[in-house]
């Protein structure tokens, strides 16, 4: 079952890693800022937060929200890894109601609502919503802002 | 007291409108966006809903988003009329650590925390957190999307 699972998970990021919408070529803004998204989702869910964090400008501008505001790349990262230190913790991330709004050439705003499927012990389920400002850098489409909010639990558990 | 404090608002909103920066003359972008800022919370606490939405894009593609997103500047302003129906409702806004970081000649983000100072009766006081899309459109500089969440109250009331 996991050797399966891991199997689909490098299918799908070789699958990605390998489309032209991932290098930027013959697509849209908005199939390239999407590729981006769907490797963020594949990273996560392979546990490797250095590489989903490669979908945010490595920049020290970038502005990470919440409660608190994080800048910079370094910053983004280090919240990451605390708040979700493990494979458990970091569940299996899925995205849903994306609508990616190109603003001009170099800019363009995502919105859409996140699912974190969680053990128990790795802090259960989680769903919330982001708005995120993407730029386009010569390394290709990045997220330079990002407002996520998680959303109160439904149930207790 | 009340005739003092809508006096006030009336000189503020009069300096506020004769200001350079909110006409856009001499002014840089972040001084402009703030001017914008400045006049919403005047807006809001004279209790003018009307005004205070003129701080947004008049456009059908403009996103506002809570836990469900708005589309547009009618369904901005449903929102908020529903939401603050009445001046205790409004109660008295403010805005903090507002920062405005310019992304190019056309758009730019602000993030900051809002807090409204309300009575028991008109809902209590609430804090929370925002990031705010800028265009500079022919009208001056307008919000095009805004993040807004709602932090949860931290004592009962």
């Amino acid at each position: 079952m996991r050797t399966s699972r891991v199997l689909t998970s490098f299918v799908a990021f070789m699958a990605l890693a390998s489309s032209p919408a991932l290098r930027g070529e013959n697509t849209t803004p908005a199939q390239a800022i999407r590729a981006v998204l769907d490797k963020q989702v594949v990273d996560w869910n392979n546990g490797d937060m250095e590489a989903f964090a490669t979908g945010y400008k490595n920049s020290p501008d970038i502005l990470f929200m919440g409660p608190t505001i994080s800048r910079g790349y370094a910053q983004m990262l280090e919240r990451y890894r605390k708040g979700y230190s493990d494979k458990e913790k970091m569940g299996t991330l899925s995205f849903s109601e994306l609508e990616v709004q190109p603003l001009d050439d170099r800019f363009a705003t995502v919105t859409g609502h996140f699912h974190l499927e969680r053990t128990v012990t790795g802090g259960g389920n989680a769903d919330g919503f982001f708005l995120l400002v993407f730029e386009k850098t010569p390394a290709g489409w990045k997220i330079i802002r990002d407002d996520s909010t998680v959303l109160p639990r439904k149930t207790v558990e």
